[in-house]
Protein backbone atom coordinates (compact mmCIF):
# COMPACT_ATOMS: atom_id res chain seq x y z
CA UNK A 1 0.00 0.00 0.00
CA UNK A 2 1.01 3.64 -0.66
CA UNK A 3 1.84 5.64 1.80
CA UNK A 4 -0.80 8.11 1.80
CA UNK A 5 0.28 11.79 1.88
CA UNK A 6 -1.23 15.24 2.29
CA UNK A 7 -2.27 15.29 -1.53
CA UNK A 8 -5.14 12.02 -0.04
CA UNK A 9 -5.82 14.21 2.94
CA UNK A 10 -6.51 17.10 0.93
CA UNK A 11 -8.79 15.31 -1.79
CA UNK A 12 -10.35 13.41 1.26
CA UNK A 13 -11.29 16.43 3.27
CA UNK A 14 -12.25 18.13 0.01
CA UNK A 15 -15.09 15.41 -0.37
CA UNK A 16 -16.24 15.70 2.74
CA UNK A 17 -16.49 19.41 3.05
CA UNK A 18 -18.35 19.33 -0.46
CA UNK A 19 -20.80 17.16 1.33
CA UNK A 20 -21.43 19.32 3.75
CA UNK A 21 -21.93 22.16 2.08
CA UNK A 22 -24.76 19.99 0.25
CA UNK A 23 -26.24 18.87 3.13
CA UNK A 24 -26.56 22.75 4.46
CA UNK A 25 -27.72 24.54 1.48
CA UNK A 26 -30.47 21.56 2.13
CA UNK A 27 -31.35 22.35 5.99
CA UNK A 28 -31.18 26.09 5.65
CA UNK A 29 -34.62 26.79 3.70
CA UNK A 30 -36.04 24.44 6.88
CA UNK A 31 -34.32 26.99 9.64
CA UNK A 32 -35.62 29.78 7.83
CA UNK A 33 -38.39 29.34 7.20
CA UNK A 34 -38.64 28.13 10.80
CA UNK A 35 -37.08 31.38 12.12
CA UNK A 36 -39.64 34.10 13.99
CA UNK A 37 -38.03 36.91 13.18
CA UNK A 38 -37.57 38.69 10.07
CA UNK A 39 -34.25 39.58 10.41
CA UNK A 40 -33.16 36.06 10.83
CA UNK A 41 -35.62 34.48 8.11
CA UNK A 42 -33.41 37.09 6.08
CA UNK A 43 -29.79 35.83 7.68
CA UNK A 44 -30.77 32.35 6.80
CA UNK A 45 -32.02 32.89 3.42
CA UNK A 46 -28.86 35.25 2.44
CA UNK A 47 -26.67 32.47 3.84
CA UNK A 48 -28.32 29.82 1.41
CA UNK A 49 -27.44 32.45 -1.60
CA UNK A 50 -23.60 32.31 0.13
CA UNK A 51 -23.95 28.48 0.31
CA UNK A 52 -24.67 28.01 -3.42
CA UNK A 53 -21.60 29.90 -4.05
CA UNK A 54 -19.30 27.94 -1.90
CA UNK A 55 -20.84 24.83 -3.36
CA UNK A 56 -19.42 26.56 -6.67
CA UNK A 57 -15.70 27.37 -5.35
CA UNK A 58 -15.65 23.80 -3.94
CA UNK A 59 -16.29 22.67 -7.67
CA UNK A 60 -13.50 24.98 -9.29
CA UNK A 61 -11.18 23.56 -6.39
CA UNK A 62 -11.85 20.02 -7.62
CA UNK A 63 -11.03 21.58 -10.95
CA UNK A 64 -7.78 23.03 -10.08
CA UNK A 65 -6.74 19.46 -8.55
CA UNK A 66 -7.76 17.51 -11.27
CA UNK A 67 -10.61 15.20 -9.50
CA UNK A 68 -13.99 14.98 -9.35
CA UNK A 69 -16.06 17.02 -7.73
CA UNK A 70 -17.69 14.03 -5.50
CA UNK A 71 -18.58 14.12 -1.52
CA UNK A 72 -17.90 11.73 1.11
CA UNK A 73 -20.35 10.81 3.72
CA UNK A 74 -19.78 13.46 6.67
CA UNK A 75 -21.04 12.32 10.06
CA UNK A 76 -19.55 15.17 11.54
CA UNK A 77 -21.82 17.61 9.53
CA UNK A 78 -24.47 15.23 10.33
CA UNK A 79 -24.58 14.84 13.65
CA UNK A 80 -23.91 19.09 13.39
CA UNK A 81 -27.73 19.27 11.73
CA UNK A 82 -29.40 16.50 13.39
CA UNK A 83 -29.12 18.42 16.73
CA UNK A 84 -30.47 21.63 14.48
CA UNK A 85 -33.07 19.79 13.52
CA UNK A 86 -33.81 18.59 17.16
CA UNK A 87 -33.75 22.37 18.14
CA UNK A 88 -36.14 23.20 15.76
CA UNK A 89 -38.52 20.53 16.73
CA UNK A 90 -37.91 21.04 20.23
CA UNK A 91 -38.67 24.87 20.84
CA UNK A 92 -40.98 25.03 17.51
CA UNK A 93 -43.38 28.11 18.32
CA UNK A 94 -41.76 28.63 21.53
CA UNK A 95 -40.01 32.39 22.82
CA UNK A 96 -36.61 30.92 23.15
CA UNK A 97 -36.94 29.46 18.96
CA UNK A 98 -34.48 31.91 16.86
CA UNK A 99 -32.22 31.87 19.90
CA UNK A 100 -31.71 28.30 19.54
CA UNK A 101 -31.86 28.49 15.57
CA UNK A 102 -29.11 31.02 15.85
CA UNK A 103 -26.97 28.95 17.89
CA UNK A 104 -27.44 25.50 15.53
CA UNK A 105 -26.13 27.76 12.57
CA UNK A 106 -23.09 29.05 14.66
CA UNK A 107 -21.96 25.39 15.02
CA UNK A 108 -22.46 25.07 11.22
CA UNK A 109 -20.44 28.06 10.70
CA UNK A 110 -17.31 26.77 13.35
CA UNK A 111 -17.33 23.61 11.58
CA UNK A 112 -16.92 25.11 8.24
CA UNK A 113 -14.47 27.35 9.62
CA UNK A 114 -12.53 25.02 10.81
CA UNK A 115 -12.60 22.41 7.72
CA UNK A 116 -11.67 25.56 5.60
CA UNK A 117 -9.04 26.78 7.45
CA UNK A 118 -7.40 23.63 7.67
CA UNK A 119 -7.52 23.32 3.49
CA UNK A 120 -6.66 26.27 3.14
CA UNK A 121 -3.08 25.58 5.16
CA UNK A 122 -2.67 22.37 2.93
CA UNK A 123 -3.43 23.80 -0.60
CA UNK A 124 -0.26 26.01 0.87
CA UNK A 125 1.75 23.51 1.41
CA UNK A 126 0.88 21.66 -1.22
CA UNK A 127 1.67 24.71 -3.57
CA UNK A 128 -1.31 25.23 -4.82
CA UNK A 129 -2.04 29.16 -4.41
CA UNK A 130 -5.17 29.53 -6.61
CA UNK A 131 -6.83 26.58 -4.89
CA UNK A 132 -5.56 28.37 -1.61
CA UNK A 133 -7.03 31.62 -3.05
CA UNK A 134 -10.40 30.42 -3.23
CA UNK A 135 -10.64 28.27 -0.03
CA UNK A 136 -9.21 31.65 1.73
CA UNK A 137 -12.49 33.33 0.12
CA UNK A 138 -15.16 30.71 1.48
CA UNK A 139 -13.49 30.83 5.08
CA UNK A 140 -13.55 34.65 5.20
CA UNK A 141 -17.05 34.52 4.29
CA UNK A 142 -18.06 32.02 7.03
CA UNK A 143 -16.07 33.92 9.02
CA UNK A 144 -18.47 36.78 8.52
CA UNK A 145 -21.64 34.93 8.65
CA UNK A 146 -20.76 33.62 11.90
CA UNK A 147 -20.18 36.97 13.29
CA UNK A 148 -23.32 38.06 11.62
CA UNK A 149 -25.09 35.31 13.74
CA UNK A 150 -23.32 36.64 16.57
CA UNK A 151 -24.51 40.35 16.17
CA UNK A 152 -28.38 38.72 15.76
CA UNK A 153 -28.44 37.27 18.75
CA UNK A 154 -27.11 40.09 20.61
CA UNK A 155 -29.53 42.35 19.00
CA UNK A 156 -32.68 40.44 19.99
CA UNK A 157 -32.92 37.13 19.42
CA UNK A 158 -31.55 36.39 23.13
CA UNK A 159 -33.53 38.93 24.92
CA UNK A 160 -36.92 37.89 22.77
CA UNK A 161 -35.96 34.13 24.14
CA UNK A 162 -36.23 35.43 27.78
CA UNK A 163 -40.13 36.22 27.51
CA UNK A 164 -42.50 33.35 28.88
CA UNK B 1 -47.17 22.80 27.82
CA UNK B 2 -45.11 26.27 29.26
CA UNK B 3 -43.37 27.68 26.92
CA UNK B 4 -39.76 27.03 26.97
CA UNK B 5 -37.34 29.64 27.38
CA UNK B 6 -33.79 30.72 27.22
CA UNK B 7 -33.41 29.28 30.58
CA UNK B 8 -34.67 25.96 28.97
CA UNK B 9 -32.30 26.37 25.98
CA UNK B 10 -29.12 27.01 28.24
CA UNK B 11 -29.81 24.08 30.48
CA UNK B 12 -29.98 21.33 27.16
CA UNK B 13 -27.28 23.25 25.83
CA UNK B 14 -24.88 23.02 29.48
CA UNK B 15 -26.23 19.22 29.05
CA UNK B 16 -24.77 19.16 25.45
CA UNK B 17 -21.47 20.40 26.38
CA UNK B 18 -21.01 18.13 29.14
CA UNK B 19 -21.50 15.57 27.16
CA UNK B 20 -19.14 16.44 24.38
CA UNK B 21 -16.60 17.38 26.87
CA UNK B 22 -16.51 13.77 28.37
CA UNK B 23 -16.44 12.30 25.04
CA UNK B 24 -13.45 14.34 24.32
CA UNK B 25 -11.94 13.49 27.56
CA UNK B 26 -11.57 9.68 26.32
CA UNK B 27 -10.83 10.41 22.48
CA UNK B 28 -7.18 12.86 23.35
CA UNK B 29 -5.53 9.79 25.14
CA UNK B 30 -6.28 7.47 21.86
CA UNK B 31 -5.24 10.43 19.51
CA UNK B 32 -2.37 11.43 21.33
CA UNK B 33 -0.81 7.86 21.48
CA UNK B 34 -1.48 7.98 17.74
CA UNK B 35 0.26 10.77 16.94
CA UNK B 36 3.43 10.54 15.91
CA UNK B 37 5.83 13.69 16.17
CA UNK B 38 6.54 14.44 20.11
CA UNK B 39 5.18 18.34 20.25
CA UNK B 40 2.07 16.66 18.71
CA UNK B 41 1.65 14.06 20.97
CA UNK B 42 2.55 16.39 24.28
CA UNK B 43 -0.27 19.46 22.48
CA UNK B 44 -2.61 16.48 22.68
CA UNK B 45 -1.42 15.68 26.33
CA UNK B 46 -1.84 18.58 27.80
CA UNK B 47 -5.22 19.54 25.88
CA UNK B 48 -6.37 16.34 27.31
CA UNK B 49 -5.57 17.82 31.21
CA UNK B 50 -7.33 21.34 30.67
CA UNK B 51 -10.22 18.98 29.16
CA UNK B 52 -10.22 17.81 32.73
CA UNK B 53 -10.58 21.47 33.90
CA UNK B 54 -13.29 22.29 31.60
CA UNK B 55 -15.17 19.53 32.88
CA UNK B 56 -14.81 20.44 36.66
CA UNK B 57 -15.74 24.23 35.39
CA UNK B 58 -19.00 23.12 33.62
CA UNK B 59 -20.03 20.90 37.37
CA UNK B 60 -19.68 24.81 38.99
CA UNK B 61 -21.84 26.12 35.83
CA UNK B 62 -24.43 23.48 37.00
CA UNK B 63 -24.36 24.24 40.81
CA UNK B 64 -24.75 27.59 40.04
CA UNK B 65 -28.08 27.71 38.12
CA UNK B 66 -28.95 25.01 40.76
CA UNK B 67 -29.21 21.58 38.23
CA UNK B 68 -27.74 18.57 38.38
CA UNK B 69 -24.75 17.67 35.89
CA UNK B 70 -25.96 15.58 33.61
CA UNK B 71 -24.99 15.28 29.98
CA UNK B 72 -27.29 14.62 26.76
CA UNK B 73 -26.21 12.97 24.19
CA UNK B 74 -24.69 15.04 21.20
CA UNK B 75 -24.94 13.63 17.77
CA UNK B 76 -22.87 16.52 16.82
CA UNK B 77 -19.51 15.63 18.84
CA UNK B 78 -20.20 11.86 18.11
CA UNK B 79 -20.28 12.67 14.41
CA UNK B 80 -16.78 15.11 15.10
CA UNK B 81 -15.14 12.00 17.20
CA UNK B 82 -16.13 9.89 15.08
CA UNK B 83 -14.41 11.43 11.82
CA UNK B 84 -11.49 11.69 13.73
CA UNK B 85 -10.75 7.89 14.43
CA UNK B 86 -11.46 6.93 10.81
CA UNK B 87 -8.23 9.47 9.82
CA UNK B 88 -6.62 7.88 12.81
CA UNK B 89 -7.41 4.51 10.74
CA UNK B 90 -6.65 5.53 7.79
CA UNK B 91 -3.89 7.09 8.10
CA UNK B 92 -2.21 4.95 10.55
CA UNK B 93 1.48 5.08 10.20
CA UNK B 94 1.02 7.05 7.18
CA UNK B 95 3.23 10.40 6.56
CA UNK B 96 -0.06 12.37 6.68
CA UNK B 97 -1.30 11.09 10.54
CA UNK B 98 -0.64 14.15 12.52
CA UNK B 99 -1.51 16.48 10.20
CA UNK B 100 -5.02 14.38 10.06
CA UNK B 101 -4.90 14.42 13.57
CA UNK B 102 -4.42 18.03 14.15
CA UNK B 103 -7.38 18.90 11.73
CA UNK B 104 -9.72 16.17 13.34
CA UNK B 105 -8.81 18.15 16.89
CA UNK B 106 -9.56 21.38 15.32
CA UNK B 107 -12.99 20.50 14.23
CA UNK B 108 -13.23 19.63 17.93
CA UNK B 109 -11.95 22.68 19.19
CA UNK B 110 -14.26 24.95 16.73
CA UNK B 111 -17.62 22.87 17.93
CA UNK B 112 -16.69 23.51 21.75
CA UNK B 113 -15.55 27.61 20.58
CA UNK B 114 -19.34 27.88 18.84
CA UNK B 115 -21.08 26.29 21.85
CA UNK B 116 -18.64 27.80 24.61
CA UNK B 117 -19.61 31.04 22.48
CA UNK B 118 -23.31 31.03 22.82
CA UNK B 119 -23.79 29.70 26.27
CA UNK B 120 -21.55 32.53 27.49
CA UNK B 121 -23.73 35.11 25.65
CA UNK B 122 -27.22 33.39 26.91
CA UNK B 123 -25.59 33.64 30.44
CA UNK B 124 -25.00 37.04 30.30
CA UNK B 125 -28.39 37.88 29.02
CA UNK B 126 -29.93 35.46 31.46
CA UNK B 127 -27.70 37.83 33.97
CA UNK B 128 -26.18 34.75 35.21
CA UNK B 129 -22.19 37.07 35.80
CA UNK B 130 -20.64 34.70 37.56
CA UNK B 131 -21.57 31.67 34.87
CA UNK B 132 -20.95 34.08 32.11
CA UNK B 133 -17.15 34.62 33.65
CA UNK B 134 -16.38 30.62 33.85
CA UNK B 135 -17.78 29.79 30.17
CA UNK B 136 -15.35 32.65 29.06
CA UNK B 137 -12.75 31.15 30.61
CA UNK B 138 -13.21 27.97 28.77
CA UNK B 139 -13.38 29.79 25.35
CA UNK B 140 -10.52 31.81 25.79
CA UNK B 141 -8.59 28.33 26.39
CA UNK B 142 -10.27 26.50 23.05
CA UNK B 143 -9.54 29.28 21.48
CA UNK B 144 -6.05 29.63 22.41
CA UNK B 145 -5.56 25.32 21.73
CA UNK B 146 -7.01 26.13 18.11
CA UNK B 147 -4.48 28.43 17.97
CA UNK B 148 -1.79 26.41 18.90
CA UNK B 149 -2.74 23.52 16.51
CA UNK B 150 -2.56 26.12 13.19
CA UNK B 151 1.07 26.79 14.73
CA UNK B 152 1.67 22.57 15.05
CA UNK B 153 0.61 22.29 11.41
CA UNK B 154 2.53 25.29 10.31
CA UNK B 155 5.62 24.05 12.32
CA UNK B 156 6.00 20.96 10.38
CA UNK B 157 3.27 19.05 10.73
CA UNK B 158 2.14 19.42 7.31
CA UNK B 159 5.25 19.90 6.02
CA UNK B 160 6.01 16.07 7.30
CA UNK B 161 2.78 14.66 5.64
CA UNK B 162 3.96 15.81 1.53
CA UNK B 163 6.78 12.98 2.61
CA UNK B 164 6.16 9.78 0.28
Amino acid sequence: MADKTLNDLFYDMLKDIYYAERKIVKALPKMARGAQAEEVKAAFKKHQDETQGHIERLQEVFELVGKRAVGKTCPAIDGILEEGEEMLDEFKGMAALDAALVAAAQAVEHYEIARYGTLKRWAETLGMADAAKLLDQTLQEEGATDEALSALADSGANERALAA
